[in-house]
């Protein structure tokens, strides 16, 4: 299937058009022509090639919504015409202990990725800086029409990265959380924090989020550059997530966690963690990380989102603006995720 | 109440023959005349300082076993001539969250170390390595007199901090269980993982610990030097006691762990530990510190110990050999626990 998009051809140059093709749908493919995509922190650190085994051309993008326009013979959960939407995973083995277990992005044979990977037939897979995508139905989430569609785009990375974490450590009511980092990952994490019925604490180094983030439901905000802000709260957390993918001090959060609490790291520094064997031997605290969540439990936070009108707050950009939102989004001036309006795609 | 030991007088210096006092018991106390304190890896660090705050003079010894010779007039569990223990701690706040919930070495106040600390009162503690003890009864465990009295001292420190830790996670049939590290932490490590029906897989640098390691409960035993050998493990270990102290790669055991499996290290290495984001992120791992169990799981632990006759395997020595005792645990050249046999200890 004759697709284009935008293309980045090595990890110097910027983003070009590129015409590409698709499988064509077998009978369990949904076929969605997209209508946003949002631009993900990771997208950058792969298009520069900044994790290594980085694959081109490559088309990002792995937030991604938009309408189904074809269903194969055996696609029973979506019609044309339907909204749909695709994340950072394509398919996985099925098989394995994990897929069976609803954790798909653990497959230990290894998930596909939505871009920047080659599928069980070796194929590489492209993402959603384009035009459409293909995906097994059972890889492709049903949307509800209620939210504002542009919006929900980031839920797909962002969203799911922050919810499943959340729900994993048991987040909710008579619960003291942390969120550390107020950007596309911190916004959304704040947002599910606050309507699990936790007590959130927003940790930002810019005093210009307070206000924000008590908007987006912190009951309180630290400014970390202060450390007897910090101390004050020594001891006292069931659970910190933690969305900061710069270099910082991780020992100075799991010094704030209580009786096996937990940090959990989503933000994936590149460098190495350093940490203080005291800082876990103490109150038995754990240090975790969590990738997106399973099929099932995406499609629950889609569906969470919609009853309680849960979207990310968003900034609508053009495909011919990438090189200037991607500057932004390594600066952190954005409110709190760019989505690119995939009508502003050139028609081939 | 006058008492005689060994000290140490500064970081450098060879512990010598001190004389000091303890307090009069109290109502609740118990006084141990200690028959044999065994030597922690902990004891050689605060002797030399090498964790910071050390407090001179330092009766060093938490393993501490021994005869009740009084009991003050409110003690109910012990009488005159009863065996007695003592372990990390003497005293904790009692009335924080932890001391309630039975998680005293985590007392939010701050737990007493049997030595090298200073108790509620300000006053100094001394350890072990002397004559006797007083100890309030609810910081003093019973001990099976069906067990080698020498053989149980180590259980008081090394038993626990292993009994915990696995307890804690749930290790038992069905689960694959690492212990990483054959010394004094680790033998017992791995007797209690096999006693509770683990598949139990000891790492260690050494072959010529392969047979002792299967005489212990081992079922595999990995020699770490191999890479491939590790390789094979990987995401397979439900959880790893890491019981080394020395410095080494954590990265290498982390990758062993399957979905939600934890590396939970109890020796305590010097320097910062080095954590790559992705073997975290991968398979949603933790990497957790455990200190000693609470009262009653310790009581919990020397019963368990006597109903299915385990005791932690040593090697007898006199309180004129310390520094020697000292150099060979340094070296690793000791099966697997030095207990000092109190009765070398001259009298006053």
């Amino acid at each position: 299937m004759k697709s284009h998009g935008y293309a980045a051809h090595d990890k110097k140059s910027p983003l070009v058009p590129f015409n590409f093709d698709r499988r064509e749908p077998g009978p369990n493919d949904v076929v969605v022509e997209i209508a946003y995509c949002g631009i993900c922190h990771s997208d950058i650190h792969q298009v520069r090639d900044e994790w290594g085994q980085s694959i081109y051309p490559m088309v990002p993008g792995h937030e991604i919504v938009g309408h189904v326009t074809a269903v194969g013979s055996s696609v029973t959960k979506f019609k044309k015409g339907d909204l749909a939407g695709v994340g950072v995973m394509v398919d996985s083995c099925r098989i394995c202990e994990n897929c069976k277990a609803e954790a798909q992005p653990y497959c230990v044979k290894g998930m596909v990725g939505t871009y920047n990977a080659r599928d069980y037939k070796g194929e590489l897979t492209f993402g959603g800086y384009s035009n459409n995508i293909v995906v097994d139905e059972k890889y492709t989430f049903t949307i509800s029409p209620k939210l504002n569609l542009a919006a929900v785009a980031p839920l797909l990375c962002a969203g799911i990265t922050t919810y499943s974490p959340l729900r994993h450590w048991n987040v909710g009511k008579g619960k003291k959380v942390g969120v550390v980092g107020l950007g596309g990952l911190g916004h959304m994490g704040l947002k599910f924090a606050h309507s699990f019925g936790a007590h959130v604490v927003q940790f930002t180094t810019s005093e210009s989020k307070i206000e924000d983030a008590k908007k987006l439901g912190a009951d309180e905000v630290v400014i970390t550059k202060d450390p007897s802000a910090l101390a004050k709260h020594a001891g006292s957390f069931d659970f910190i997530l933690d969305c900061v993918s710069a270099q910082h001090n991780l020992n100075d959060y799991l010094n704030l966690l209580r009786l096996d609490g937990t940090l959990c790291s989503v933000g994936l520094p590149e460098q190495p963690l350093s940490i203080a064997p005291f800082a876990i031997l103490a109150n038995r605290r754990s240090l975790s990380g969590s990738m997106i969540g399973g099929m099932a439990e995406t499609q629950e936070m889609l569906d969470y989102c919609a009853e309680h009108n849960i979207v990310s707050d968003i900034e609508l950009t053009s495909i011919d603006k990438l090189a200037e939102a991607y500057e932004r989004v390594l600066k952190g001036d954005v409110k709190y995720r760019f989505v690119i309006d995939m009508a502003t795609l050139p028609v081939k």
